[in-house]
């Protein structure tokens, strides 16, 4: 997802958030990353609510839709951290645990198995009192480009 | 999904329209009901590519972050059309088929399974070209609120 | 699956059959190849309850185990008809629309897309009314070995 | 699963097993019960490898079917555990991670979310190594019968 040549692996903090930047929807998330752990193979973004997020209008209620969008990014960013280059999304799931209201959320994405063709990355989605909101289950092609 | 008390069921085109303009994250999404055939248990949306989706700045590729929340929502509606009361989702999977490049997207879902207590609902989201995107399939709460 | 070096494509029932003949877990699903349909990018087998797939004993209730191991191996089947060499399976969903009881079962699948790293199958399980009883869907290693 | 009436509950290892010998399918499994930790909503049982589960007769390789099944199963009994009766699979995703040769296999379920209507249960299936060979994520109905 970087479209950087070479970067030094594995990719920080920053160089992460200025990978996020060249995409206008995950602008639109608006992630913040605030954690890359490549040891663990986890990292962890944040999502502070807005008005655009809303199921229904004044609800302060998320739409099940940014949540599954997070979820896919902080999933693929888990093994980009690693591996420096953009990885399409084969498929995912999205659980469903609890309705996220008037909160931001946390996504927790830890790496399960980063084969030579395919990555599986589990994703936690937690609300501000560190509730399960969501989970995720997403596999990205890891073939070289 | 709508709010409304004991609407006419199925519901039409128009009725289901202005259900979705109840939410604002829908309303991003911008989705234009096409089709609505409740004998079919079939659903039809449109939406029109703008920047905000695109997967990095410039390349007029869907990010995949929007074809998963119109899948998740045009299949919603598949079963709100004719049950008529908002369903939550329970999980649903995407897989993602080819890049939806310089492209508006019509999404069609279909109702495979609408029990006491669970609706299953299939989504096939395509592009200008009848070419297959993304395939979805999606279970909802279909219990009385 | 087959194991077998260049065989003519796409495999028709017999070699379809034969190479299933191969895995003694097949062996015990006992599936039959009733239909297979490259021009359709279809394939369709028939399994036979047995009291070894029975949920509870004496029920006749065919336990969810067997269906699913039946969707993937079908699935699995609708790529190697074409491509004629063992696809790993990388992930499938399976969900389960209703018991079945006192019945046989056909396994149609189809494939959605088939790509040079990942092919997509989707599979409807019907027992002998042509009730619905699960649904299948599963992504495979199309990679050559 | 158990079909007991009121049962004491949390079920311990020895009830646990015993609904498991109601079912002449997990009796092909041959699941022993090797944990049982309510206060942690986790359980774990055991699968030794026999010739019927093989891929390719001779390959002492799991099939993916009774792994499949295995998750299905083990992530049932983690829910019936504190719930103590019988628990519909609504649907459950596996991917496979390697393959399992010449191994027994532990599974490890752990509940995400037990609701009114929907449990929700992650499975790692784990070889002799402690190698990670799938993981299943599984969805049941909790509501009463």
């Amino acid at each position: 997802m970087t479209g950087d040549a070479k970067p030094e692996l594995p990719l920080g903090k920053e160089r992460i958030q200025a990978g996020l930047a060249k995409s206008p929807f995950i602008g639109f998330l608006g992630l913040e990353v605030t954690r890359a752990d490549p040891d663990k193979n986890e990292i962890a973004m944040r999502a502070i609510m807005k008005p655009e997020f809303e199921r229904l209008r004044g609800s302060k209620q998320w739409h099940g839709g940014p949540i599954a969008a997070i979820i896919d990014t902080v999933g693929d960013y888990a093994l980009v951290m690693s591996l420096g280059r953009a990885l399409p999304t084969i498929n995912f799931r999205v659980d469903y645990l609890r309705p996220a209201i008037d909160t931001d959320l946390t996504a927790v994405a830890r790496v399960r198995r980063s084969g030579k063709s395919v990555g599986v990355v589990d994703v936690d989605v937690l609300d501000d009192k560190q509730n399960l909101v969501a989970i995720g289950r997403a596999t990205y092609s890891t073939l070289p480009a």
